[in-house]
C-alpha cells in the first residue's frame, strides 16, 4: 500500500489514458474511410499493445515489466524504483484487465438493454441452427482438414477446430448497434445464435481443455455444464422478470441520486457473478439482465443513464483485445512462420465459410439477409484467443498451428466489422450519428 | 487468465453489488433522517467493512484471505480452490482499491465542474478571510492540543490537525440549496469561503501526504510542496484554459460515440496523472480539470455525461473509506481505546468551534448572521474523508487518532444540517425536496 499503491494508480490512470487515446483516434479514423469505429479500437489496440508500441501488455511468456512501455515512463516520470517494477506492472495489468472484463460485461447489458426478448423468441430456432451449424460446420471441415492435409495428431486437430467453432459475441453485437441493426430479424438472429454460440464454445473449450488435460473427455462435466447453461438462462429470465416490478418500486422510493443506474448495476453485476460463479460467462449474466430491464418502462432511463458509462469502459476491451493480439506471427520473412501461414490460410477459408453456410440454414423467412447473417458470426475475437491461451498453456498446440490459429482470430476479427457493414445495404433504419 | 481471472473478476463483482447496495440503504436511511447520504454512504461502509460484516476488507496487518467474507462466498459459491484464496483475495481487493480511487478522482472532478472560478473571485476578501481562519484556526488549534494535550508526534498532529481544515463544499451547498439560503449574503460568503477552503484543503492534503511519504517535518520540502502544489494548480488552471478552446475544438469534430465524456476524462486522468507523478494527490488534478472546463460552453453536456459514471464510482469510495475504518478501537470498555475517544471528543470540539468562529471576521456587512456563516463551514464531509484515506493508506494516523478523524468527520457532518436549520431562523425561501 502507501507508494506503490500511488504508483499503481499513476499506471492505471496512464494506461487508461492511452487506451482512450487510442481506441478514440483508431475509431475516428474508421469512421472516416467508412469503416465500423469498432475496427479501429482494435487496430489503435494493436498499436498500442504487444505487436508495436507495447504500452499495454500483460505479465506472462517472456513479458515483464521491463517490456512495458508504461512502466518505462513510470519509472522516468513518476520516480518508480526499479525493484517495484515488476509488482506495480502486475498489478495495474490485473487492476486493467479487470477493467476490460468490467468493459464487455456492460457491453453486453447494453446489448441486452437493445435486444428485445420477444423478438429473440420468435427467431429461437432460427438461432439454434444458425448457432449448431456454425459450431458444426468449422470444426468438422478444420478436424478433417487438419489430419488429411497438414497430419497434425488428432488432439491438435481436434484444438485448432475448436477455437473455428467460436463466435464474438462483442464484436458482432458492437458493429450491429453501430449500424442501427440490433432490432431487424437478421440482427437479433445473429444476437441468439451469438449467445448460444458463447455457451456452445464453453462445451466446446470444456471438451478440449479436458482432453489435452487427461486424454479423457469428462462427459458428467459437460452434461453439468450444458444444465447449468440452460437452467441460467431460462431462470435468470423468468425469475428476472417476476423480480422487475419489485426492482420498478425501489427505484421510485429511493431518493438519493444516482437510483436508476445503481440499481441497475446492483440486478445487471449480480446476474453476471452468478454466471461467473457456476463457471459460464459473466456477459451471459449482465445480457440476461438487460433483456429483462429491456421489457420494463424503466428501460430509456437506463439506457440514457449507461450510455456515458459504457463510452468510458466499452473501449477498453475493445483496446486490450487488441493490445494482447501479437502480429509478429503474420511476418512471412521469418521461415518458421511458413508451415504456421500455409496452415492459417486454411483455417481462415474453413472459418469464414463454415460461418458465411450458416445463414443458408434459416428457414421461413423470405427476403431475409442470409448472407448478412453468416458473415455475423465471423468474428471469433476475445474468445478465440481463449482458446489460444488455453492451448498454449497445456501444450497441445505446437507452435505453427498455434501460431495459425492466431492468424486465423486476427483475420476474422478484423475482417467482420467492414464486411458486415457491406452485406447490409440498404440505408441504416435509424440514422445514427453521434450514437455510433 | 483462465481460471484465476474469473474468479479475481467474480470476486470484484461481488464486491461491487456489497458496496452499492451498502451505499444505497445507507445514504436513502441518512436521507430519510435529513441526513447527508454520504454519512449514510460511510455509514454502509462500516457495516461491510473491517469493523463489522468484513465484506470488503483489504490485505494488510492480521488480515489475510481467510478473514473475507467475499473470499469465503467465493470458495462456498464459486469452487475458489484454498490455495489460490489468498492471490484471489489480493488482486480482487487491489481492484476495489483502483476503483475506489478512481472514484475519489471522478469525484473531485465532479465538485471542480460545480465550482467557479470567476464566483470564487467575486466573493472577494470576505470569503478569503472566512476560509483562511477556518483553514488556521482548528489547524493551529489542533496540532497544539495533539502535541501538548495528546503528546502525539508532529507528523501525526499535524495529519489529524490537517483533517480539521477541510469543508465539504458539496455537503454545504446542498444543505443551504435545501434550506433556500444559496442568494442570501450568508449563503454567498459561506459558498465562497467553501471553494476557496476546497482549494486551501487540496493545498494542505498535498502537504501532509508529502510529509507522510518523506516521514519527516521539512520546512524545505514543505516550502517545496506548497510550490509545486501552487505552481500545478494555477499553471493547470492557466495551461488548461488556454487549451479548452482546443478540446471543444476536438469535441465538435470527433464524430464517435461519447466523444464529450470520453475527451473529459482523458483531460481529467491526464491532469490527474500529472498530479499523482509529481507526488501530488491524483484529485488536485482532476479538480483543476473541472475547475477549468466549468468554464467552457462543454460544461453542462459534461455534467450530464459525468453524473451516472460518478454515481456508479464515486459511491465505490464512500464505502471503502468505512469499510477500512476500524471503529473497534472506540469501544470504551477497553481501556486501550480511551485514548481513541478523549481524542475524537478533543477534535470534535475543535472542528466546531474553529469554524464557527471564522463568522466573527467578516467586516463591513452590518446585521449578517456571523453565526450561520460560521456553521456552514462546519461539516467535513467527503474532504474530511479524503484526509483519513489517505492518512489510513499511507500508515501516518495511529489507529486511535485515525478513529477519532473519522467520529469528528462524522459529527461535524451529522450536526452541521440541523444546526444550521436553527441559525437560519426565517422560514425557507424555496422548499426543495428531492434534489439530493
Amino acid at each position: 500500500m502507501g507508494e506503490n499503491s500511488q504508483l499503481v494508480l499513476a499506471g492505471v490512470l496512464l494506461s487508461l489514458i492511452v487506451i482512450h487515446l487510442a481506441s478514440k483516434v483508431g475509431g475516428e479514423i474508421c469512421v472516416r474511410l467508412n469503416l465500423p469505429p469498432v475496427l479501429g479500437e482494435l487496430l489503435g489496440g494493436v498499436i498500442v499493445g504487444v505487436s508495436a508500441l507495447r504500452l499495454i501488455i500483460f505479465p506472462g511468456g517472456e513479458l515483464d515489466a521491463n517490456a512495458s512501455l508504461i512502466i518505462n515512463l513510470l519509472q522516468n516520470t513518476a520516480g518508480l524504483p526499479p525493484a517495484a517494477a515488476n509488482s506495480v506492472f502486475e498489478q495495474q495489468s490485473e487492476a486493467i484487465s479487470v477493467l476490460s472484463e468490467i468493459g464487455v460485461i456492460i457491453l453486453l447489458f447494453e446489448i441486452g438493454l437493445e435486444s428485445s426478448l420477444t423478438e429473440l423468441l420468435k427467431v429461437g430456432t432460427q438461432a439454434a441452427l444458425v448457432a449448431v451449424v456454425g459450431v458444426a460446420a468449422p470444426f468438422a471441415g478444420g478436424v478433417l482438414g487438419m489430419i488429411y492435409i497438414f497430419h497434425a495428431p488428432p488432439i491438435a486437430a481436434i484444438f485448432a477446430a475448436a477455437a473455428l467453432t467460436a463466435t464474438s459475441i462483442g464484436i458482432t453485437a458492437k458493429v450491429l448497434s453501430q449500424i442501427g441493426r440490433i432490432n431487424t430479424p437478421e440482427g437479433q438472429i445473429i444476437i441468439g445464435a451469438a449467445i448460444l454460440d458463447d455457451i456452445l464454445g464453453l462445451i466446446v473449450l470444456a471438451v478440449v481443455s479436458g482432453l489435452g488435460q487427461t486424454g479423457k473427455v469428462d462427459v458428467g462435466g459437460i452434461f453439468y455444464l450444458i444444465i447449468t447453461a440452460s437452467t441460467f438462462l431460462v431462470g435468470s429470465i423468468f425469475i428476472g422478470r417476476a423480480l422487475t416490478p419489485l426492482l420498478a418500486t425501489i427505484v421510485d422510493t429511493l431518493q438519493t441520486r444516482g437510483q436508476l443506474i445503481v440499481v441497475s448495476l446492483i440486478f445487471a453485476f449480480s446476474l453476471a457473478y452468478i454466471a461467473t460463479a457456476i463457471h459460464l460467462e459473466g456477459i451471459l449474466g449482465s445480457f440476461a439482465a438487460g433483456l429483462v430491464l429491456a421489457e420494463t418502462e424503466k428501460r430509456e432511463g437506463i439506457v440514457t443513464d449507461l450510455t456515458p458509462l459504457a463510452d468510458a469502459v466499452v473501449p477498453i476491451f475493445f483496446v486490450v483485445v487488441g493490445a494482447r493480439t501479437d502480429l509478429s506471427v503474420l511476418n512471412p520473412i521469418d521461415p518458421v512462420n511458413r508451415e504456421g501461414l500455409l496452415i492459417a490460410l486454411f483455417l481462415v477459408v474453413v472459418a469464414v465459410l463454415g460461418k458465411v453456410i450458416t445463414g443458408l440454414v434459416v428457414f421461413g423467412k423470405p427476403g431475409i439477409n442470409r448472407l448478412a447473417i453468416g458473415v455475423g458470426m465471423i468474428p471469433r475475437g476475445e474468445v478465440g484467443l481463449i482458446f489460444v491461451s488455453v492451448g498454449a498453456t497445456s501444450g497441445i498446440l505446437p507452435p505453427a498451428t498455434q501460431a495459425g490459429v492466431v492468424v486465423m482470430v486476427i483475420f476474422t476479427t478484423f475482417l467482420a466489422p467492414p464486411l458486415l457493414r457491406l452485406v447490409f445495404k440498404d440505408p441504416p433504419l435509424v440514422a445514427q450519428k453521434s450514437s455510433d
